[in-house]
């Protein structure tokens, strides 16, 4: 077996300590030699997604952040405690997927065939300088792509192509999508002019609709203007979309998607229903930037249903069969349909920094970045 | 033929005018011979359902009923006109179900064979004298059944049947039901007593509370008691139930019940997920006893839905034949575990009188008030 592995390697470690207390820091790992199945991967690219932070950082005020010998500490309010009682005192590796080179080979063929090959891979654990994978999970990057290019392949590029397939599967024809400027967003929207697939864009200021027209999206409205309501309504009456992915998740918007919804399909209705249309309308929530309650008015009849939405769950619906075929678009199309920008690219101890931490835990619009847990190290 | 058609009959109608006025009279209308494959009901029984009040009655301020010349007139507030858009100035008939007596019927010989037979049916406008109806849609009620027997026989009973059937065919074990005290609710229960299913009745009041458990129901919980939210999740981890149907539609509840049942789930988990248990937790909203908006915390992880649920569409969806099993069972258990129980049986005029409109749109638990249309007419 070709052995490039080091033996050992750094790796992020997020831990919540039953005194309220959070503690980032870089932990120095064995690492065995791949099994006959497995792969060695040197990790040169892992983003921080949303999704990430969450098992990051917990519920900590990251206000309260303060550098420490290699650590960084950090303070969880009391009332977010409870919440956190699943994690408590486990040190938990970080970082959902990424991309980089593979440096050992279990002695199958399939692992053998990776040898010094470019691949991506998921499964969490990825901000780390070394990751192994099953061989038959990696997705070997096409030529000409960089770790940077494959770091994100898996959890943006998947949950795009998931909300179209579940539009289609689920009977809808059009779409809807909020915070719909973001990475992701911006992916959603090529893959739909692509694909023909009628795309309402909901963003929360004049700037993010910018971005998303300049990229040739026809259906842009904002919920900060006065005329948001109106202006929903007309868009899903030129789309018919029945079904909306709601990253926002708290205050009225889902309610009132449902209702712009109702009243779209309302204005095509001949008879009076005192159930409202019998056109099923659903708003899955698949993210939280708003934290505060859902409020739901309720004003649109009785065919709607609104529920969470993550992305495994999905594949593991749709089976292996599928999932391999979005899988494949994703390689297939990855410098354009599906190229992801980063803000920057940090080390894994710039990722402790508390300057840095406050920067990528701004989740702003747009705005991403690539952990190399390879960049200067020795 | 033969024919009992007496040519016209009384027939309740609802009608909101444009002003902003709730107008009930008894309109005098023709009556068509049957079709070849119709029948002609006399009624004896159409109850009111809290789904009819909401066409009856409209977004009306009933405080404000006036008594004039054989109607009942009330005023609309300004704020819900809006809601009533589809219905101006159109005099709508009223009644979903009711029971009563073949008087003619067509030359087909399956509308033959019902002649001066007691059948229910379904449809509206069965606050009336008489109603026609296609033969195949009406159910034979059994020996010894009376019109006030078979008068509520498809919306309670194939709602609480569509509850058990929606439990089954979506994986789910167990039940809650809130507002459990109601007609339905009693009803669910002898169901569930009979088939073996466990139900969680989420009832207001210590003496809905004991209603259930003078029946046999074992599990009751009470929202007004300060142990609310553990006593639910005790009776979810008995149980194991992860699906809710709830009739009160407005504030916490809907989002508490996620709440213990991902609870009630997360006592038996062993592995921390940020997402959440994987279990899917699943409430129907199919009635609104409290209209206020609905306010969920999502704090249950991303594996929930929330919904509403309609009888019809459901009916729709399981198709005619499992439909008609449905409908058998009814019939066969009409004078047990589909009994319904009348707090007054009142006649058209008596349904526009203001005193006993109050009396019927209280809504109180357990209370429901019959109409018999062909009572104290000449």
């Amino acid at each position: 077996m070709a052995n490039g592995n080091p033996g050992s390697g750094l790796q992020l470690r997020s831990l919540i300590k039953a005194g309220g207390e959070l503690e980032l820091s870089l932990a120095k790992v064995d690492i065995p030699d791949p099994a006959p199945d497995e792969v060695l991967i040197r990790i040169e690219g892992s983003p921080i997604n949303p999704s990430d932070l969450g098992l990051l950082l917990g519920a900590a005020d990251m206000s309260t952040a303060k550098a420490a010998s290699g650590a960084v500490t950090a303070k969880v309010p009391e009332a977010f405690m409870r919440a956190m009682a699943g994690r408590l005192d486990q040190s938990m590796p970080v970082g959902n997927e990424g991309a980089g080179t593979v440096v050992a080979a279990g002695s199958d063929p399939a692992a053998q065939a990776l040898l010094g090959k470019l691949v991506a891979g998921i499964g969490g654990a990825m901000y780390a300088q070394y990751r192994t994978l099953k061989a038959a999970d990696v997705l070997p990057l096409p030529a000409g792509a960089t770790a940077a290019d494959g770091a994100s392949c898996f959890v943006n590029p998947l949950t795009a192509l998931g909300m179209v397939e579940t539009m289609r599967r689920e009977g809808h024809t059009a779409l809807v999508h909020t915070a719909a400027a973001s990475n992701l967003g911006q992916m959603l929207n090529r893959i739909c002019l692509k694909d023909g697939v009628a795309l309402v864009n909901v963003v929360r200021s004049r700037e993010q609709a910018h971005i998303l027209t300049d990229i040739g999206a026809t259906h842009v409205v904002d919920s900060t203007s006065p005329t948001f309501l109106d202006d929903l309504t007309k868009a899903l009456i030129d789309t018919g979309a029945t079904l909306a992915f709601d990253a926002i998740g708290g205050g009225k918007l889902a309610g009132q998607l449902l209702g712009a919804m109702e009243a779209a399909i309302n204005q095509r209705a001949t008879v009076y229903s005192r159930y409202g249309s019998s056109v099923h309308k659903q708003v899955y929530i698949y993210g939280g930037l708003d934290t505060s309650p859902s409020v739901l008015a309720r004003s649109y009849g009785m065919a709607w249903g609104l529920g969470g939405w993550l992305l495994m769950p999905f594949l593991v619906k749709i089976g292996a069969a599928e999932g391999q075929k979005l899988r494949q678009r994703v390689a297939d199309e990855l410098k354009t349909t599906f190229a992801s920008h980063y803000t920057a690219e940090i080390s894994l101890a710039e990722a402790l920094q508390p300057e840095i931490i406050a920067a990528y835990n701004k989740r702003a619009t747009g705005e991403k970045y690539l952990i190399n847990p390879n960049k200067g190290v020795a």
